[in-house]
């Protein structure tokens, strides 16, 4: 078969569009769970555009079209993608639906997939288009996936039990309650659609997506604590079917459409970020009232327990010792110039899969030599992969999906190391020990029950805004149990910036990561992240706090040397420089008994106080 | 005239009410501008029930009433307020809308004066009685107004000329700015009626509230940059009318009511907070549109000019020899313990009246000893007066207004001074250098423009929140040039807090307080208290920040040493241990030249490295 290209795919959905009357089409990475990663079968714009990276969209009206990307993809979507076939936009400054509205004829029909859009994007573009006089309308079936023709299936591949000694808490238990919150909210039943509420709510996993150990299935849970799990029959193993129980009814994937469409009279909740439009409209047409409602299992999934709060730390100790060897072998053979960031991405992988509870890793390892680490989300592949220079910095960022009976956990780490033989500038050092000032302030930090991670922030931000400089990125993300790297609904960062979660108060069971960074542009990138578990502070003499609350403050989870190679101890207080040493002194106390030979060579040398 | 007591007031209001078929009526603490403090005219809430608190509010019913107060008033209430007349109820734990809603029958019609309350507050209020099948109603009229036979005239004092070379910028120039804003956004006109706006907008001031100098009336500006100003005609001297010049209509105060009904067709800004409820509801009846706007003057004024930031500098300078003079006076004279803390008000206004700017306090001072310290909004009269014990810690919290051609400005200053004269205990001086460094913390802090107040609130509790102890205030208000001494939109608080202004990005020229504090209840309070004013920063090598975006910080204002007694050095980083040795020889800088004899002395004392 002829590959075919681009602009053939391009012309191919025109036409399909023409057909169906529609003067144009939006096309998201997105899926009918809004998941942050999509399966193959998803891969929409990639198969349009040839563009690659992990966020973005394009519009397609008869005589132009569009691609939207943010900051981080400005060099590779001119690397990938024809700018005869489709203009390059940049997001924020513009998106789809402004451009549309500017674009657009007075009378267009433009479609978009409602199982792909949430409710609020749909309200906010058909308004715009509305200004401009155009429709903005829902397709029945998706125009691309007709001209799409050798389009992957979803994976067929099946879903598995997640032990209760495992994940701490028994399903039935966790569907009780969001039975109760259903009563309290006088609801009768919830939609829960993201692919890490299903498994959370009903103790399964998958490997339908990648990074992310979940399968592709829809819930509906009800007020009396029963289910309805909408999931493909031959993802259901005898074993997984008896681990779900008698007050979970399995129905068939195909079977969800309808069920919305039965439930008459019902109020029901849909979360208004994770459900899409299709779920609300659905329940509409058939009598039911959505009602927008977060997720109820949002927050408790947050909310660690005992039993994996200890599977995180076991995770980290696992993965304490793989990144560690990593990072012995590097030192010895960085300096020659003759690993790149491939190899060294291979390298850090066969370490980590020395053990047996590894099942993924839980993103894309970031391999970074120089420049390349400036790039704070880059990906390394066989067009951008070079070789680590000798005297330069290297960033890894990377994390691993483990799990075994009775453990699991989800780790994601950074570490931004100097490779010899020579001695990193004192700029290097400077802004290296910055951000070693921030993250160290999040590591030590108490404060009360109530505040959230916008009041966090700038704790790690103070010692790099005194420089005159900052990073464009967040300070923490929520971290899932075996589950995603990146979970709501907590966060740390600028509040005035635009990402959701600033504003959730933080609560003992929450897992952070902790991770603040400096970027010079084209020279060298720095990011020392770890992550933290909250946990609660008894502190002799406090003060009582309002409503039973409790002092918190972070418990560290990540355990690997930080370069002291590129610490000033000069610029550290003394409580820094404790910090620093205890830190090391407990990884060495940890990693040691895990590690021998030149690892433990290299561990002993790293972990000596300043 | 025999004196009235509250019983025959609360009947003779029940009475009033009866007639005009009322269930019940609620009465705030309130004017037509929504000011912070507000005349004698309309002291209602003290008239009817005796209390003497500046925030607060009653509801009366036929068979019962209510006062409801916060936690700074718990004690006051008790001995100011007959519990027989008014049941005591705390907010926000409840609130006049809850308790009427609770207690009001089915049917009920429930009074209140739109001239005191904002259109949120009866929207909010009127649904919850709704709720309960009762209504709330605007009166035409006042009916506590009806009974109160003594009631005080608003003030006939007259207004004053605030002089251009004084304010830094003239009236036409605000005004054009304030008719761009309105053709920008299709409105044809904007209600101001905070009084400090009115007094920012046409550079006059007035004398008609206590500590704020402003003229009550009414601005009404038009997009053509010309204003009427409504004002009691005697307020106006020729001179002042000159000043206003011709694109300013002098229109009698009480033709602003039916000058709001002559706006039909018309666009009117108002704003949500500061505009009462009566004034959309009047521009509505006359056919207008009132749109909720922030007044356009709220942010203009709080970015402070060259002219007025200097204002502030030289009224700081001034301020701080008299409050100085005045610690030297207490430190020689307080160990006796027979300087009591109306005494020690006394000494210090009077060291402030020296000074011929000097045209009023600020606010009532804060003059507390020993336990009323651990009250953050104490205030001294003759019933709460005690002599300061010797060996104890004492907390002055004033300000003045100060004002002469060329220079004005509003000044707000805490000083926490042990009292000899023994030593202060080790716990005193953990808390007190706890409360220093997170004071220093938000003197120091670099930041990039785009931040908001929210963001930089944790700087200044993160020492205490590391001994499980916080303060239940915000730390940083805005402050006005010669206009309030609280005053918006910037506010450095708790983002999880109630208070307003939080997320309002800090500007060069924006000045605010620096205050955190501790409390110990019934024993001691801390509190350290100076002005700042924004500035940009220019950093060398520093980032470029969006759409021209600056680094800003923080210039200090207010200099009075702080007492070093107090300061464990151990506790403090060589960063802050040099950020206080250079505020102390500033300070002697600045001062010294202004200060003699004992004074001079103390000073040198004072400022003397750690």
């Amino acid at each position: 078969m002829l590959m075919q290209t681009h602009e053939a795919r391009l012309s191919a959905l025109r036409e399909e569009l023409k057909k169906r009357d529609l003067a144009g089409f939006v096309v998201p990475i997105s899926d009918e769970h809004m998941s942050e990663y999509v399966g193959d079968y998803a891969q929409r714009l990639a198969w349009l555009t040839g563009f690659g990276g992990s966020a973005g969209s394009a519009a397609v009206l008869a005589h132009k079209a569009a691609i939207f990307i943010d900051g981080r993809y400005t060099v590779q979507v001119r690397e990938q993608v024809d700018e005869k076939l489709f203009e390059y936009q940049s997001v924020p400054a513009t998106s789809p639906a402004k451009w549309l509205a500017a674009n657009a004829q007075e009378g267009d029909r433009i479609g978009y997939d409602p199982w792909l859009h949430s409710r609020g994007w749909v309200k906010t573009t058909g308004d715009l288009l509305a200004e401009a006089g155009a429709e903005l309308v829902a397709v029945q079936s998706n125009p691309l996936d007709a001209v799409w023709a050798d389009r992957p299936q979803p994976s067929a591949a099946a879903a598995a039990i997640h032990a209760d000694i495992t994940s701490g808490r028994n399903s039935a238990e966790k569907r009780g309650e969001v039975g109760e919150w259903l009563k309290e909210n006088k609801l009768d039943a919830a939609v829960i659609s993201a692919l890490d509420s299903v498994a959370w709510l009903l103790n399964i996993r998958g490997s339908d997506i990648v990074h992310t150990p979940v399968a592709l299935s829809y819930v509906l849970a009800h007020a009396d604590g029963t289910a309805e799990l909408f999931i493909a029959p031959e993802k259901v193993t005898p074993e997984l079917q008896q681990h779900l129980g008698n007050a979970v009814t399995l129905r068939d994937r195909a079977d969800f459409e309808p069920a919305l469409g039965g439930l008459e009279g019902k109020r029901v909740a849909v979360d208004p970020e994770y459900g899409v439009a299709a779920i609300s409209q659905l329940l509409e047409d058939g009598g039911a009232t959505p009602v927008a409602k977060r997720d109820p299992t949002i927050l408790a999934r947050a909310v660690k327990n005992p039993v994996e709060a200890q599977g995180h730390r076991d995770a980290q100790a696992t993965d304490g010792a793989a990144v560690s060897r990593f990072l012995c072998w590097l030192e010895a053979n960085g300096p020659s110039g003759e690993v790149d960031e491939l190899a060294a991405a291979a390298k850090l992988l066969e370490f980590r899969q020395a053990d047996s509870g590894l099942v993924d890793t839980s993103f894309d390892t970031i391999s970074a030599a120089a420049g390349h680490a400036a790039l704070p989300h880059y990906k390394v592949d066989e067009d951008s992969n070079i070789p680590i220079p000798p005297s330069s910095i290297y960033l890894v960022d990377s994390g691993g999906q483990y799990v075994r009976d009775g453990s699991a956990g989800t780790t994601d780490i950074t570490r931004t190391v100097w490779i010899g033989p020579d001695e990193p500038s004192a700029e290097m050092k400077d802004r290296f020990t910055r951000v070693l000032k921030g993250h160290i302030a999040i590591a030590m930090i108490t404060f009360p029950e109530g505040t959230n991670g916008g009041q966090l922030d700038s704790l790690a931000r103070q010692f790099l805004w005194a420089a005159g400089t900052d990073y464009a990125h967040g300070t923490g993300h929520g971290v899932g149990s075996f589950l995603s790297v990146h979970e709501g609904p907590q966060r740390i960062a600028k509040i005035s910036g635009a990402q959701g979660g600033t504003l959730e108060p933080l609560q003992a069971g929450m897992i952070l990561s902790n991770e603040p960074g400096y970027y010079k542009a084209g020279e060298f990138g720095i990011r020392i992240e770890n992550l933290v578990l909250t946990e609660e502070r008894r502190i002799e003499g406090a003060d009582t706090l309002p409503d039973g609350g409790t002092w918190l403050g972070f418990e560290n989870l990540t355990w690997v040397p930080i370069d002291r190679t590129l610490i000033e101890p000069a610029l550290l207080t003394a409580d820094e420089r404790g910090w620093v040493d205890k830190y090391h002194a407990d990884t060495r106390a940890l990693l040691a008994p895990r590690l021998d030979g030149e690892a433990l060579n290299w561990l002993e040398r790293h972990t000596q106080p300043l």
